[in-house]
């Protein structure tokens, strides 16, 4: 089930972004299977991927601090106090741009998949389901600040 | 913003996979542009719909009472106390019927999407936001025990 192949483009993708975009140092986790649904963080991204074989879902689910961090960072601006629109917004975008990096990395091994708009999700303790019987992939991340997790579920692969 | 000939799907597909899968009469109030971004309800599904040249999002937001009642009657069960796995499937399976029967009705007037695999929420008080400057359309549904919603985010529709 996890099999580097599948793994290494969302965790490649989040380094990029993150690191590279967001100009903040992080340093990847083991990736596990998921054994619950509580959403890691106070804030997530949900991204649907679809194409004519398969279906999967990205999300990326920031705690607050490091999200505020990397925030700052991508918009060199001061740490906001709290998750506003703009930091939601740029969750929006930095989900957008991992799992575009996944799909461009995942295209050459032949899983082309097209990218639904994500959607944001702001709350404490939401539970998230994926309508689909594959494990779901984790991939933990942490920065100075705080942890954020990368989670991929993806249908039928 | 509010054009009939992209509220009817939705609300013409709800209609028939309430009313007929799952034996529940409705009735849908007046369609409105969303003005805040609490999820309506205690459940919901999110699904994105992805094309070459637009990209949006539905999402089915349901209170308890309503999807408890409607589960009940399209299993043919007794009502559950609570939500459950089940009935958290069903939201999935809800909000993929739905958005299928609105994609096939989409598809006559040439708006033609896939559609990603729907993701399901638990909890209250979820603020959820659209990757999207394009307005939301809300479509209201009263059950005799409850209400729910569809929102639709169409992009650059």
């Amino acid at each position: 089930m996890l099999k580097a192949e599948l793994i290494n483009p969302f965790l490649n993708a989040t380094k990029n972004v993150i690191e590279t975009m967001a100009q903040t140092r992080i340093k990847a986790g083991k990736p596990h299977l998921k054994d619950d649904k509580l959403a890691f963080g106070e804030v997530t991204g949900v991204i649907g991927m679809s194409s004519e074989t398969t279906s999967g879902t990205m999300i990326v689910s920031f705690s607050a601090p490091a999200i505020l961090k990397i925030v700052a960072n991508m918009l060199m601006e001061p740490l906001r106090p709290a998750i506003d629109d703009e930091v939601v917004d740029a969750v929006g975008e930095i989900t957008n741009m991992i799992c575009g990096g996944a799909k461009a990395e995942l295209a050459k091994i032949n899983h082309n998949f097209d990218l639904a708009t994500p959607t944001m999700l702001v709350g404490k303790g939401v539970e998230i389901s994926y309508y689909s019987s594959t494990p779901t992939i984790v991939i933990p991340f942490a920065t100075e600040e705080g942890g954020f997790v990368v989670e991929a579920n993806l249908g039928t692969c």
